[in-house]
């Protein structure tokens, strides 16, 4: 392990928090709040961030293993920091759960313990929703896209912050396509911005909202969620960013270059955008009921559907009161997630239609044993050591999962809300059924219940290797 | 596809069937009951399995996929059959309920549509229980003990029927490993009766809870199962069987002819009893407060463990009643089920070993991606194909078990009804949760979700592909 180089970078991300502070810092100021709650922990973040950017980077090696331990680290790390603001200012005055809001908020979950939203500060509030969007996009991501970090080798650092099983190249140079990317995003973010606003939404709900969206992270200035603004036109604006996030950010690239056809091609998006056909179709037969018309029921199964599949969790409806076929067609939609190389979280479109693909293929492997039968996937034969990553991730995932939910039973929630909370929280989504639903809220759930969540979430958002990798003795042990 | 073959042993299927009726027509006229409802089926049966057993057999070819597809058939046309004497004898008067409860019966599911299980006649309880005894161990299989039927290519038949990632064979030949394995079958069959004779069961019912027991059933003569009896020693006894058979049956080969070591060496053998200990110390834990004594919890804990682990679905407790935890473990314990070579269903503890070895052999890829790290179990390597054959199983099960519960929840029950229910089925436990608990039963779901549920089954007990083939056109076309 090149512990100096680990040091050197997570020192560097402390700093950049500490930088991004200035953020609510200012809307602090603008609302006559005080600025202390977040001067304090910048000045310490950047302190330390400073001392350790220091370390000098020595000879050695960088290689996947000091990619994953970096982005793990900084992500704990970060979050510890960020969550002290909420503290101090008195907006969540247990620490622990202001880790847990925090850790929702940065890696774009949801989830909250919070049982009055609408009681925060601005600039608590603004923090918050912020959050979401420096995780949607990864801090180290954006550190690429602006500093000369780690060379050539930063490569192993975006596949351990980037989603999906591989993380394509919009173009040749790592920092190349972390800045396309990271423009895309923003780009988006404003259009949903200026959007939001001609709906008459006021510039700081507006902005939040974008960078919830963005994010596909799911926390709202207000207790109903987006329902609270009984807005047709908002919701419209804002189910449909939601999956404008949930997409392969690179296939905007592809729109702005001109290669149209090739991104209307993209077998990932096909398979999403079927899902979510089926989804919206088969919930709004199922709530037809409770509408009354057809179209206020297509209006709420759309918006809960990109919803949940982007994994954002806004809600427009408490869908815990639906039939039971629509709330079960969402946590379905839960393990599916967005597409690979969105912000969404969840297993990824694409590896959820590489293992359907290879168990109906192992169907054919029945039929003709000796036979070599391959799995495609956007027109390419999906390689061996992909296959088995893929199949890997999901053993793991489902594993994380039941003993999740397992832990969780432990403060006695009955298994539809221990399954559901720990899906919500490893697909990165929000709400779940029952008592973590979308007007309910995960501050019940006892210390360390809240600390097995806090690492479900970790875990899905940095799809779980360097997270995991952290507690595995081999990582730590010289080459 | 050779179909002459295939009808050929389908006819011998049924012939076989008819025979067995004798044992529950003996019964009727034991207890005075008509053995009517008996002699219709069996006549029937039996001239249509004469017939098809007349086809030529012709020199078609014998490959993996007509051992699948005789299977497959084999299993329907026997469960349809099998369920007339229920109508006819007016124990279900309702034709599709008796289909479900013959399915469950063969599969050794013991999922229940009826609510007074001891309003039944004499006969067709017998009948009932007695179907978990053939289903137990296979039908095929226990043709293959007693005919010459296909010669040496009788290993695509037995690989199709009996459980688990790879069937080894006790002995080179494919039909003296079936007679072995039936054998040490009936063996303990016979054991378990003296045992409960000893215990004051009468004869007809510790008969009967034998052939449950054996076959990892669930079926009881009692409303109250197992708990009816009010006997600690019953409890201890059945437990133990059912634990018994929850293990590999070649195991006891080996003990047989000496190779103690061998047997206790097995790597399966240790996971399966490190679950069972993990999961009854902690039930036991969690249920203290309920039974006041540690040794009274044990007792519940260890019989409702070796219940749904070796996925029999007997009960001495409404475990719905039980803390929440222990619900979840329990729940837990159905994805897992009996080791391979055993009467038990669920994933398979060898799978379920694989599975976990390779999520985190995957973790030792991430540090090393250019070594070879492999995956061992039972002291080898476990070859790409039997992983690849393993992930794309775990990858079916989890799609088949995830569309079932969609598919359930039509029916308008909650998340975790639909979810345990469709588990129960497709790991062939019986019970699962709320009001598909132990003392609730299958009897109100519509006839569609009934439909739903069956298949459920038999691709559980099958293992998955014997099913899923008859549906998938390239199996019916010719070579």
């Amino acid at each position: 392990m090149n512990f100096r180089i680990v040091w050197r970078t997570v020192g560097t991300v402390l700093l950049i928090e500490a930088g991004l502070m200035l953020l609510p810092l200012v809307t602090a100021l603008v609302y006559h709040e005080s600025p202390v709650p977040f001067l304090i922990p910048m000045a310490a973040t950047a302190l330390v961030g400073f001392l350790l950017s220091r370390v000098k980077a020595g000879r050695g090696v960088f290689t996947a293993r000091e990619g994953f331990v970096i982005v793990g680290l900084s992500w704990i790390l970060m979050s510890l920091s960020a969550a002290v603001p909420f503290v101090l200012a008195g907006d969540i005055p247990n620490y622990l759960d202001a880790v847990f809001e925090t850790v929702s908020g940065i890696t774009t979950t949801g989830a909250t313990i919070l049982s009055d939203v609408e009681a925060l500060s601005r600039s608590g509030q603004f923090w918050r929703l912020f959050s979401h969007w420096i995780g949607g996009m990864g801090i180290l991501v954006f550190i690429m896209a602006v500093l000369p970090l780690a060379g050539d080798r930063s490569m192993h650092i975006m596949r351990a912050e980037v989603p999906g099983p591989v993380v394509g190249k919009v173009v040749p140079k790592a920092r190349q396509t972390a800045r396309i990317l990271y423009l895309i995003y923003l780009g988006l973010t404003v259009a949903e911005t200026i959007l939001l606003l001609c709906g008459g939404m006021s510039f700081y709900e507006a902005l939040l909202h974008a960078f919830a969206t963005a994010g596909t992270g799911g926390f709202s200035t207000r207790a109903l969620s987006i329902g609270a603004f009984g807005s047709t036109y908002i919701e419209m604006v804002i189910a449909t960013f939601m999956l404008l996030f949930g997409i392969n950010l690179s296939l905007y690239f592809l729109i702005l270059i001109g290669s149209w056809r090739d991104a209307v091609k993209n077998e990932e998006l096909k398979w999403f955008l079927g899902i979510v056909l089926f989804a919206i179709v088969t919930i709004a037969i199922n709530i037809r009921h409770i509408y009354g018309s057809a179209g206020e029921s297509l209006r709420y199964a759309y918006f809960q559907v990109a919803s949940i599949i982007s994994t954002t969790g806004f809600s427009t409806a408490d869908f815990v009161q639906w039939p039971h076929y629509s709330q079960t067609m969402l946590v379905l939609l839960m393990f599916v997630g967005g597409c690979a190389g969105s912000t969404g979280g969840g297993m990824k479109v694409s590896r959820v239609a590489i293992l359907v693909k290879d168990a109906l293929t192992e169907l054919r492997r029945m039929l003709r044993p000796r036979s070599v039968v391959q799995v495609r996937l956007e027109g390419k034969t999906v390689q061996p050591g992909t296959l088995r990553a893929v199949q890997g991730f999901f053993s793991m995932y489902i594993l994380l999962l039941l003993l999740g939910t397992l832990a969780v039973s432990l403060d006695g929630t009955e298994f539809s809300t221990s399954f559901t909370a720990t899906l919500a929280c490893l697909s990165n989504i929000g709400p779940g059924l029952g008592p973590v639903g979308p007007m309910g809220g995960f501050g019940f759930f006892s210390p360390g219940v809240k600390i097995v969540l806090i690492f479900e979430m970790l875990l899905g958002r940095l799809e779980l290797y360097p997270i995991l990798l952290l507690f595995f003795p081999a990582t730590w042990r010289a080459k």
